[in-house]
């Protein structure tokens, strides 16, 4: 889940002087303040270009604003051109960059409003710039957020393991499930191919239940009652394992206000009498009142 | 969350002496007794009027009891004008509390039926009445439910930072979800727009599943059934934080008033009578009354 | 939530001598190698007469074994009757038996038969019988699953008031958006009066999601997804005061074997020098491996 | 839960020598890189053969490819045939492998499509093949997974008696709750019995919510609402059960080897250097690989 931000990223080659060094220090990195108002400028123009593509969608306003959607459409296309191009100039390794995860999505987001130039049918492929709007994830940089990004992705990647294991038991108990069901009820009243019975038995076990699919036949209903109770059991699990996941980082980084007066390591537990790290004795601690 | 409550609200001005201040004390002040005895038939008339605009709504009802219902709801409108009237005159500084929180939903309660004693078509925004039940909130201030509202609001304060990043990452998700299905299933199975199709997208992600819009195409089947196994776990997250942030704060509060008089250790059980760390004897426990 | 049991219960009176006092001892005191097999056998009754019921309801069944389980329905009664006199019997204070929860719902089961008898519109009421079913709980007796329906009971009582306040918010709120839909869809989308719009929020924020009654206007989704996303974080309350609740009481139940040499109370916690009861130092503790 | 797995089984008697002793460690014993290749060729053979089993189900592509998906079908029933042949031969009582658990599985994988040969309507029974699948499960004797298998099979064990209680809760409120709802919404509205209305009610009270049958009578919708809302309350139960005992399970494996081997204190953190109650340095940590 590490996402690769574009923040200072050393590896694109930062240029030594001259306009390229300001143009790079501007464009990626967000330290400086001329930085930060650039990513904030970057983030609203594609927030705006992702909304006319949604817009663009709604048949009753493409109908009625068809001139003035192609035109945003351009000028959206131009500018993230620019920046591309910019980017792409600004960089001792141009290739590195467009070789790189957000160098491929910059250019997919322009490509396709050129080639329908050409080719009418590549329009479809404009949705692709609904890709750039992962650049959102940067506001996980922000401290205030990046804290508490940090914990549920923590909580994420330290349950990796027991939610394979969840999924591979999701996997198999929706084949054996879809199997029962495909045989017991039967094309006749919608379970019309395994797949399409494994597709039943997961909106099931999820208990998101459409209805478009359901049991007709009493033993049909039985099973399902059986395995929406049994399957919840299973379904509990990752809200489990995630809560206690969460819990235990939580609980982790709670105590992080004693300082060794020596080594001045944070974090020590609220009993510990003595530095963890360097043993020097440690002040008595000032417990919270709240 | 801090609903801003009306129990004594120096803001207002409290009169310094007459009927005006009798009134104050009553209307607006809930510790004496009959201040108490105003907030609960105040509640109670709330409720009676919640009441009236619910049945009101059901056409059978309406058609036959058009009269009584007229009736009640004028004695309504006129019982919150008086109320309104005296808290204007018992304050010190009217314009205050006539701009503050409840002061504006107490005009927009009593407004609409005077309104459409002039212009029928107003008549619809008698609902708004409907507003004035968050005065219900004020049972918050029973000691107690007090503590418990207050652990509650406690773990979603706490939990808010997580809650934003868990929300923009369910946006973001809804709008690749749905723009894919767009593309897959397309107008002629339901999704009829990017805008629809994330509406879809949230149905399903939250398992509410109404089955109005749902896959009919394979591939799109399969998609969704990824989206919900995969979207399961993201929604776990909500779950697991507020779980995990109520526990840290449950046990936070749990026994950790208790103080040994000679080795001065802390948190001991209710139940204890010595000092589990040096033997000696501990004063008998003071239970909170609640 | 405590179930009034009719194990042992003092309070009818216990008689002195005779055959009552050995029919009391095997129909009310379980803890007798007769009064248990007697337990097991009207259990089993018990459950026999519910599956009666509930075949009954099918109506292919009832039509082709409509003297069969006319048959069983008298034998049911019959048997129940003789128990129900047997009780009376055997007890000193019969009234007091008569006018307790059993004794009532004893008398209701057996009741609706005889009333048919003469009146045939009685009999829908033979369905009350299912409430006997009521004495499984009597299961919670049962040592294995005692301790853990006490650890369940109490998680919830002590949740309480807690779920109080989720409940009442879910109120507000299902009034709140009921009527706000009711407004934004109207009668012609299936909102037709706002019980149905609040029943309709319900089953919404609960991510249960029949789609008898679904959004069809842009702004009626838009609503509904905001209120689905943020429902589902008021909707977490319970599963989080439910697990937090658990996690504590589990946790306090943990160190149950170490015991004091001196006064030999159990349960002292895992870092405890010295009894908390008696002040007498403790062995050190011998933790668990695994 | 405990999964009868074929990896070493000394039940059946390993040969002492020639042949059949180097089939044995290659088919029965995973430790030897042979032994390690035959799981995973026989684990993607299982994979191929469920996979045919899926796609032969879907109408359009068995009529396409019927003679591709029969032959596929006599390769797999061939090359398990052998495999049984095999296991049978080289094992020294071939008797205890047949009527083992996995072995029952294997025979009745294969017995089908013979059976088939002869009598056509047998063929619908090649769907047992599937149960082959949980072969897959061996998967959790693989160290990176095993772990975690262990920590969530260990959790849904110590919760056994807890979802018992749970369960034994929702069968008893779903008669109650169907037999209500038989007799207010009646078989006119879709409760056609009481245990098509029991089902309803597992499939409300779970918040899957098909739809296929939803409460009409205003009676039926409030029963409805109050049912999922204070059923909420029970269903939160096993996620909480589940989630407190991962987060008991998880804590109580953290960090409790470490022993200062001054005052012997148990339960210090991976990186800790010192002991926090004496001060004594402590000797590196020892960490699994895992």
């Amino acid at each position: 889940m590490r996402m690769t931000s574009s923040t200072a990223r050393p590896e694109f080659g930062k240029p030594e002087e001259g306009w390229r060094l300001r143009w790079y220090t501007v464009i990626f990195e967000a330290d400086t303040r001329a930085g930060r108002r650039f990513d904030v400028a970057l983030l609203l123009l594609i927030l705006c270009s992702v909304l006319v593509v949604i817009i663009d969608s709604v048949e009753v306003v493409r109908e009625r604003e068809f001139f003035l959607l192609g035109i945003l459409e351009w000028i959206f296309t131009l500018l993230f051109t620019v920046e591309y191009v910019v980017r792409l100039l600004c960089v001792k390794r141009p290739w590195r960059y467009a070789t790189s995860f957000f160098g491929v999505i910059d250019l997919l987001s322009i490509l396709p409003s050129y080639l329908a130039f050409f080719l009418p049918e590549f329009h479809v492929l404009v949705d692709i710039r609904l890709l750039r709007m992962l650049r959102v994830f940067r506001v996980m940089k922000i401290p205030r957020y990046f804290d508490e990004s940090q914990v549920l992705l923590q909580a994420l990647r330290n349950s990796r393991h027991k939610i394979m294991v969840f999924l591979a038991t999701m996997a198999i108990l929706s084949i054996i499930l879809g199997t029962v069901m495909y045989v017991v009820e039967g094309p006749k009243n919608g379970f019309t191919s395994i797949p399409v019975s494994m597709y039943w038995a997961i909106v099931t076990m999820t208990t998101t239940g459409y209805g478009d699919i359901h049991p007709h036949t009493p033993l049909g209903q039985m099973i399902t009652s059986l395995a929406m109770l049994l399957g919840y059991g299973v379904i509990a699990l990752p809200t489990g394992i995630v809560g206690a996941e969460l819990a235990m980082s939580m609980m982790a980084r709670k105590p992080t206000t004693r300082t060794c007066p020596d080594c001045l390591t944070e974090g020590h537990e609220a009993e510990a009498g003595f530095c963890k790290h360097c043993g020097h004795a440690l002040a008595p601690y000032q417990r919270d009142t709240g």
